[in-house]
């Protein structure tokens, strides 16, 4: 907006928007200190930094840390063993598939606030219903999990369908692609805090974008993902691995990328 | 996660990070109350709503109200006088362009809290700097500006960039594109809440990603945006137009739309 | 602070923490914008309304509406029939008891937003244990209650002693005092908002001084104070009564107070 | 509430907010999720820590450190140069008083979140007027400044009044005693919180009782108190000393302490 220099300008364009803003400005406030010059709130440092966005929606901007492009596990560890490689297969070059059995896989990095995105598929046989049918997750800070399931077609509790923060919040809507497609989640997570005693100071929060549309509208996550009973957040703890959860079936992952908050 | 129903299952996905999860809700808590069962924290009901995902990101999903998908103008008015038709050029059934002096222009319909789409690129042509290039903006209930410049290349105020909330909050980083491509904002928006005396109750709240990278993260917006002087909320008002911005400079706009939250 | 008009006051002064508030203000912020003066930032409309407070501290100060003051119940009906008078008994012209069975009392006036004190103390004679002894509860809305109990040498659940937010927060300590004392709750208030759907969508928050000490610290209150199960905003309501719970106990209410935020 | 044991008892109790809560609970939530039982939502441990009371309100309870009792300044040091004592006047072994030009005093302990109590008078002698009477103020963390000034019938701007956070946030009330009188404020603080890189993380909050009248209602400190120009905040920073200003008038203080939250 602004910084006009000439007054001719300035009536040229004193029309549209620019005359409901002076209108606005030139209006003292009510409560009417001594006026201000425009400059007065234009703040110059430190610059912004330059950040590449990706090509296309999705794709991963510079200043990203990419997890998993396709081409190797190289960034994730065996769950159970992180001294293992990841057990699970590379397909076609493209995606990597959940091995049932072998368990779960978590990043070697740790990480705390984040902006994250993945892509994720149900398998293309649908087999099963429920809780049975697509089932992973994502463990932001390997404790509190943005649940992935096949929820087309397929009717579950609204806190454990895909897009919900497992047994904490449903997603808002069900947007969620058929087994023969690819979807996205776009993730912005704030790590909780802790106080120097261990408790906690202030919850972790998510917002997720499923393919696009806004599941998680800034929530606060009440504590470590639990199957049975409430959530809390039994320890303080810092900077974590990301994990991707074996629960049986092949589900598949492409696309991840990470921008550190 | 879970809702394993198989005690054999379960021995065989014993590992990774069920297990790990095992581990938690298989510890009792600090605060051991009486253990609950699974179920006990399962909700159905309301069935989540489905909402079908754009084909690409970007694209609207089936519960948004497009606002402009090149053809017409029709959800649109002059923001001089709302009678009259919107002032802006249509170009080649593609986009809308900014005709510079003939003030902005607004949408028919109110709207409150929304995730909301925008695609814009400056001009073609570059010309003039800092504040005088590609400049536009987004107002949010026709007072909370989204800032739209030429920000590639293109030194200014930080909290007058591309992204910022003008004067207001400066964008994370700068994911701006040249102007011979476009750029999307993704938004997702709280309106401000008033007091019935008319105060301000609650500010309202802004993400944006730009180009899918995130420049604004959950921030109070805190106030009308005034060229000159400190924001504030100088009066309680409802759903209100989105506007955009004439500012003298040929800004394009495409592919808008808004979902109500 | 400031406003020194003389530059030899100024001088003299420039000592201790003028000096360093000095520092910090001679320094231009890293961001540099045009400078300021200090009467930029000063606000003088609208005039701050006067209050006189109470003599002591937990006096009713001018703006507060008292709800009972030792000598009638004219504020407060049976919360099972509002149409018949509180059905409690006013001892010595000082104080409300308790008559076990009777039921509940509320306030005829329904409140939202509000600071609230209440002094209350547990039955002179000490029978039974845990949630036995000295239950009572104050429900704000008629739905959110901050817990009455003698926790004076009374262990119960930590979720359900005096100041705790009944089954939803603890208190951060235990300042109860013997049941042959009075006790204070000062209390800071602020109402669920809901959505126009019926959803909420702000918590209500609170903040309880227990005798003084801080109890509840702006916790939010998850919901309808529910006895079994977990709490939650079953449905919208506006401005309701304050409530006064009858758990079976002689307890004791004095000095009770409100002012509207 | 409840633990309710006998049928019998419970259904002579059933009446009034019993009934009610009854009716909520018993009520399946819209969700209905598997019923629980009252024992599932009872949080035993950790117990309570029990802290004493003072004996009046205002007075200091059992686990609050005494910064000052009137009979002496060994808290305290001088500003300037803390290596010596604090050159304040101790009166009567009841309160200290301000020596205009000996510059302010602060804590040698350093401290975070805290509830505080300070009760502070006015120069009994009238002089002057605006910011100009009876100033000093309360810096918490040696930054952040809850004025102290004599706005018992003195006009000043707003946001310089007592109990204002100075040129941030004016006080809701005006609850000033006179200059004969004491004034208290009870203060409920929340520092800052930085991120790693030592921008803000989470803005310092604040709530404030002015002689028992709510003045700040969980308010954000928007930054170091600058006498010119916007706060905001210029670094990280730890635990720090609290401070009290001369801003040459013989304000007075007594009965201080503070409780670590």
């Amino acid at each position: 907006m602004k910084s006009i220099k000439s007054p001719i300008l300035l009536m040229a364009l004193g029309l549209g928007l620019q005359m409901q803003a002076q209108d606005y400005s030139s209006v003292p406030p009510k409560e009417s200190p001594m006026p201000m010059k425009p400059e007065m709130t234009e703040i110059w440092e430190p610059e912004v930094k330059v950040v590449t966005p990706g090509k296309q929606l999705g794709d991963a901007p510079s200043d990203a840390i990419i997890l998993f492009d396709g081409s190797n596990l190289d960034h994730w560890v065996s769950q159970k063993d992180p001294s293992k490689p990841a057990p699970w297969k590379i397909v076609n070059n493209d995606h990597m598939e959940v091995v049932p059995g072998s368990g779960g896989i978590s990043t070697k990095m740790k990480f705390g606030d984040c902006q994250l995105h993945v892509e994720f598929s149900a398998p293309d046989k649908v087999e099963s219903e429920s809780q049975g049918r697509g089932n992973s997750g994502v463990f932001l800070q390997n404790r509190y999990e943005l649940q992935v399931l096949d929820s087309y077609n397929n009717r579950t509790y609204r806190n454990g369908q895909a897009g919900s923060i497992y047994k904490d919040h449903a997603p808002l809507v069900n947007a969620m692609r058929s087994p023969l497609e690819w979807n996205t989640y776009d993730v912005i997570y704030r790590a909780p805090r802790f106080k120097e005693d261990g408790t906690i100071d202030t919850k972790a929060t998510i917002t997720v974008l499923h393919n696009g549309v806004l599941v998680q509208n800034n929530v606060d996550i009440n504590g470590t993902t639990f199957y049975i009973g409430l959530h809390n957040y039994p320890e303080a703890h810092g900077d974590d691995v990301i994990s991707l959860q074996d629960h049986g079936n092949k589900t598949q992952f492409k696309n991840i990328w990470l921008r550190k908050l």
